[in-house]
């Protein structure tokens, strides 16, 4: 299936891109925006997800977080998303900022109205990663994954959910415990039900506290401003950073003085993030032919 | 006078905050974004002032240029004002996107109903230059200049009419002869009047060509995307290379394949910018007192 190229701009060198698609998983077309760095005219380059926070866009990433000055050092591509469904018109979809439109939490809702094409998960892994590694002929095996909050989330939970599909993981502030807070449990009620077990499966801490062994033995990152107005009451690092340290998952937890949930906090820290994947995804490869 | 703090992020080491004052001089509130790097906090620093373009506000490019990294380094603070007056309540202010709110052309409107609040230029020179770098402790004999498209066009002017305010400039993709193009036509004729030789006089070729000798001997930078749409109308940098030919003013234009007008065209070369005026603005001082 192809894409549909919305704009494109010179950047860094590389090409920043806008796209839509008509997506089956979904059943609406559905965006995302992709930063092609300078290797990918002539490598396979590796990829790495990034997934955005409440009421964000494809848009907000490429704009605001400034990651494609590194990126084009080091050849990575950096795909980001749309947060949900668009022009669903299911009552009540615009009716929150904290569900339903640009609220998609990363997960496969189960209730109606919501599951006929709020499936984000299977968008990402079954239909998107597929799609844009051949379309625009990057190295699907070398995939990373991360993002922001309700993103932030999503990051762990995929990354823990789809073992093997995600080589590097990391988040800045995340929603770590979500059963513990009132965004998770809303967002858990309204798209899986009051079934408490079938949320642990989307609760990066629940999830992580069950693992036989470390999952990421290169590690976990995570940054957290400690001025996140939304610290104390939605995000709780220190639920998953205990559950890393009973499974013996290495995690860098770092909290910063001063730095808000914004995107000021975000690109502060985003050059560190990138490196941590780039350590684990490795040097571009030389095999590839974009004309494959 | 004093400003007002609407919000304030930390971000990079440093703060990025976002302030509001009276303007006496445009007789209503003005906002302006103010990046203070971490050597704020104990030495004064230089300033570089930002001017953006058509629609943007004083949001525009602390959010979207990504230059805070470098400044951070470098230890410069960076200022952008907001780009026209905001609820003047001028008849038909807000009816095009290239003239009245969000347009102001960085100088001073002499024709009514214009005149008694588009004062931009005044605005910047004789009140937020002053108060800001009084209010922050910054160094306000170290000053530097640039901008984008309209406010590209406000650096070149206000450099050239200012001599030993700015020590150095430079622009991205400017409106560089505003007399020959339609957006400065339009402006021009609203704000100035009919009058050719009041337009020479906000005119960067007119007055680089009217200069005496070459008024910054430390050169001039300008980049330019060969893929901005607006380039062969609007804004003629060939114009000003001539005159700066002319006069033998050192310029550097570089011409960029496959740039747009947009941010990420801004982003990709604002590194290279900071590092034009850095050069001019010298190190950081150490005699300050930030309590003084």
């Amino acid at each position: 299936m192809a894409t549909r190229l919305l704009s494109e701009h010179g950047c860094f060198g590389g090409v920043q891109v806008f796209h839509s698609h008509d997506s089956a998983v979904v059943g609406l077309p559905m965006r995302f925006s992709l930063f092609l760095p300078p290797q990918a005219r002539k490598d396979r380059v590796p990829l790495l997800v990034y997934l955005a926070g409440l009421t964000c866009t494809e848009e907000t990433f490429p704009t605001k977080a400034g990651a494609q000055r590194l990126a084009s050092e080091l050849g990575l591509a950096l795909l980001a998303p749309d947060t949900s469904p668009r022009g669903a018109n299911v009552p009540g979809e615009a009716d929150a900022w904290d569900f339903g439109v640009g609220a998609g939490f990363w997960l496969d809702a189960m209730r109606e109205p919501w599951n006929r094409h709020w499936r984000m998960e299977s968008w990402l892994i079954t239909e998107l990663l597929p799609l844009v590694t051949r379309s625009f002929d990057l190295d699907g095996d070398r995939v990373g994954i991360f993002g922001h909050s309700m993103g932030g989330h999503g990051a762990l939970t995929l990354a823990l959910r789809h073992p093997g599909r995600f080589r590097s993981v990391s988040a800045f502030a995340p929603i770590a415990a979500p059963m513990r807070c009132p965004w998770g449990v809303k967002a858990f009620s309204g798209y899986l039900g009051e079934d408490r077990g079938r949320w642990r499966a989307h609760d990066a801490s629940e999830l992580m506290q069950s693992q036989a062994e470390a999952p990421f033995p290169g590690g976990i990152l995570i940054d957290q401003g400690l001025s996140d107005k939304f610290l104390s009451e939605q995000l709780h690092p220190e639920a998953f950073e205990a559950a890393c340290a009973a499974v013996g998952q290495a995690l860098e937890l770092r909290r910063h003085e001063g730095y808000d949930h914004g995107y000021y906090f975000i690109a502060s820290f985003a050059d560190d993030h990138l490196r941590h994947h780039a350590k684990a995804l490795g040097k571009p490869t030389s095999t590839g032919s974009t004309s494959s």
